[in-house]
């Protein structure tokens, strides 16, 4: 069964302190549908993507609450996986598709964080992590401290190729009309940037952020530019650090990959274009290992020589600016992704469009691999 | 495509103070594996429903908390859709299957409540309600009222009515080995006791609760004793009352309700068993007419003479004691009434079986109807 992506829209991601989850939801589904040729009444399911929404607003049922806010009376469903919920969600939509029960799936990704203080966010964003990690305080950014310091020991990764996925992806945001940092940086600056778990420091990460992205998820992809889903993979692991074989992989991101590349028929090379998950800048070099499309140790000097970079390389990463520099407001992330790479192979995707890209994966992960999700698209 | 359930489990409902959730869920799994003669190895995917970890306990990720809980690193979702969780969890798990992806699906429903003050239990459900309504300090015994009010003024529903439902769910109970509530009630017990929100008394009310309940959905529901899942539907509404048409019917459970009977190809009349969402009396009233079993302003007086009761009845309601007297752990009260319904189709319901019953239906809501989930079962 060929199914696709219809409809692919994002709002800009950033601190968006003047409108409302609502309203975000709302502006974002109108762009999606119009670019599907779809109409509300069309729509047979709503899957939504959110993580915080209860832990930081009190608000649950977020599946009839936009359902509702939209018009609609189909079936609604909230999706939660820390920060894969939204990839979580197309990859129901697509479950939901393939079941036969539904022709056209609206899939919502949507947060709002920087309403909230940051150590509330912080404190919030510890949902997604072990009881043990929870109850010892640490952060994420702890987290994938320990994570980095690893991978530099075993493979001889540096702090500069680390701020070479900063460089980059702040460069290819800089593209992006929606980012939420449109502003370059560059080695020493990420270099020199205040230190907030060693080796990671504030350039390193990816910020807290608002926004919302959409997409229609379909039997009948008949749009004048047809994206199919060629694969997609979800697999889990424990949610603790210290419960792990290794540190330096993420072996339900790699599990994900290799039922997607199998599903698709495709290898790693087959790639043109790539989102993935660069919650922190270790986080994307451990990332393009997983995928398989680096030896281990090699992503970061490659990311660094420009390897992935727009214009410069083959397999172009992160042309929304990723996580890092895009924004990560934590549900719509995974399907931002998705409506990143559907812009790249319809070829719409303006000064940051990566040419004759045919083939493209998303990789959206939740917590520090706890569970992970990848898609691959492909031009029909 | 036939699908079905194999194995279904659920744990006592009560105040489980010396129990966490972690080990709920091994001993629901453990018994609802051995039910369905598979192994762990044999679960393709996990669904978790739930409402409360992350408002309740800051916990969210629950899809692989679980999976890593029970050594599993398959794909795995959290399902939220406030108190009907578990049901959209097993109508997702549902799809799943019905996709051709996986062929044994694991379903767990789950919440913990009483380990927290009950005035947070009560505003963490508000998470389900309208911002209106939590604005305005409602809480869902308010809300229930409201809609009791209207049902008693335009069908002249009586208190008396919705005691007959707490009398025959107590009764049910008390031969539910698994219930919360043991002990039967009378009618003057209900009507005497105290006043929560007029008409609305502490005996209308469902309790807060602890447990878990799990199935396994499956393509091959090669069980002994086969029972087959024949009709699922799901609908959505509005949030808050304020903004529907009725407050004496709630049209997502009237709507999934003729989905779920059209995909079944049967009628109301040939329902042998149900579960329906008795969170209130008047809810168990409400969910018989939009059941399509009794006409408006019918359903009070048909329970008053027994006619839902073991027994006596042909239709029998809540033989599990429904969330009245069983209890109602959120998350998962829509997996058990699966659980019973499965049981009661099995001829395996004890003190409790239902005499030849061979078709049975499940009724899942979620908030005061903004989410409602159907499904009907049929024995092979």
């Amino acid at each position: 069964m060929q199914i696709g992506i219809l409809g692919a829209a994002t709002t800009k991601f950033g601190e968006l302190w003047g409108i409302s989850p609502r309203q975000l939801v709302r502006e974002v589904v109108a762009e999606a549908l119009a670019d599907s040729n779809l109409k509300l009444k069309d729509i047979d399911a709503l899957y939504v993507g959110n993580m915080l929404s209860g832990i930081l607003g009190g608000q649950e049922n977020l599946g009839a609450f936009f359902a509702a806010e939209l018009g609609l009376t189909c079936p609604a469903f909230k999706i939660e996986g820390a920060c894969a919920s939204g990839g979580l969600a197309v990859y129901n939509a697509g479950l939901a598709v393939r079941s036969g029960q539904f022709n056209h799936v609206l899939v919502v990704g949507v947060e709002k964080m920087t309403d909230h203080k940051p150590e509330e966010v912080a404190t919030g964003l510890m949902g997604a992590g072990s009881d043990e990690e929870r109850q010892a305080g640490a952060t994420f950014p702890g987290l994938y401290a320990l994570m980095a310091q690893a991978h530099m020991r075993e493979f001889g990764t540096t702090e500069e190729e680390m701020a070479g996925v900063a460089v980059k992806n702040h460069f290819h945001a800089s593209l992006n009309g929606k980012a939420q940092f449109t502003f370059g940086v560059t080695l020493e600056k990420v270099l020199q940037s205040t230190l907030i778990a060693d080796p990671i420091k504030l350039l390193d990460c990816s910020p807290i952020s608002d926004g919302a992205a959409a997409v229609v998820v379909s039997s009948q992809p008949k749009h004048k530019k047809p994206v199919v889903i060629k694969g997609a993979g979800v697999a889990t692991d424990t949610l603790g650090l210290a419960e792990r074989k290794s540190l330096t992989e993420l072996a339900a991101a790699k599990t994900a990959a290799s039922i997607a590349y199998k599903q698709a028929g495709i290898k790693p090379s087959d790639i043109d274009v790539a989102e993935v998950h660069d919650c922190f800048t270790i986080a994307e070099i451990m990332a393009l290992e997983d995928l398989g499309f680096y030896k281990k140790g090699q992503a970061g000097k490659a990311i660094l020589k420009g390897e992935t970079t727009l214009g410069k390389g083959r397999l172009v990463v992160n042309t929304s600016g990723g996580l890092k520099a895009c924004g990560h407001p934590v549900g719509a992330t995974g399907v931002k992704q998705v409506v990143e790479i559907v812009s790249q192979l319809r070829g719409e995707a303006h000064k940051k469009q990566v040419g004759g890209a045919k083939v493209g994966l998303t990789h959206n992960v939740g917590g520090t691999g706890a569970v992970a999700v990848v898609h691959i698209f492909e031009r029909a």
